[in-house]
């Protein structure tokens, strides 16, 4: 459905493969959850499917399926973990759709009462801070 | 997983009883598409389960494995239908997570290059235009 091919060197993929570092928040045969390393707010995470693909233009359905299940197990523990009181989930497909990176990934923010998304300013957030946000998520799967 | 109960009288449980009116893209026994009618970008359509869940927080795993099912189609579909270089997807939980009705749905915006998305006025779109832009998109499913 899409006409570019998929790159196996974007960074979920080296991420999937141990070549590049993560905060892994869950992770079974189909799926990877992980810490958004660019938050948009506390507690911004992510999940992947360990199988290619580009986006949900192109993804086959079990792999969907699967993405979603994990992404409920973990709206519902980044909600509770940072008592939040929503949440928002993205999904973006291709540049003009909002992707930078071409692995499907779905992403999820814990939302506050009062407080904008942060803007995507292409920065890095402290790794200390990332590490103790993982372990709050993970304490509740 | 949430404190509020689900209301049958939200919109999406009153267009599932056929008591408002809607400009039908797709259906199936557990899913149906229908165009937004405050659409953030032409095409902006949002994909709902018939079974009653406020959101991601509570709804059944079928359920959203179904709605994600519809939603693939959808993006492929509407993104098709304009041509568009891309799709967003975003799916809204509870008020602070950006969420307005309280049935669980997904939006689906086709996008293209350097055209922001339109905010959210709350004004409703044009019905002959919606119609328009239904016929298209069902033209492509």
């Amino acid at each position: 459905m899409t006409s570019a091919a998929y790159d196996n060197d974007n960074v979920f993929a080296k991420i999937l493969r141990g070549e590049l570092p993560s905060h892994k928040l869950y992770e079974d045969d189909e799926t990877l959850a992980l810490m958004d390393i660019m938050p948009r707010g506390d507690g911004h995470c992510l999940v992947i499917p360990k199988k290619p693909s580009r986006n949900i233009l192109d993804v086959d359905a079990d792999s969907l399926a699967a993405v979603m299940r994990t992404v409920q197990k973990l709206a519902r523990a980044a909600k509770s973990a940072f008592d939040a009181d929503g949440v928002t989930i993205q999904q973006f497909n291709e540049l003009a759709g909002g992707q930078v990176v071409f692995h499907l990934h779905v992403h999820i923010i814990p939302r506050f009462e009062g407080v904008a998304l942060r803007p995507h300013t292409g920065e890095m957030a402290d790794q200390t801070v990332l590490a103790e946000q993982a372990e709050k998520i993970r304490s509740q799967l």
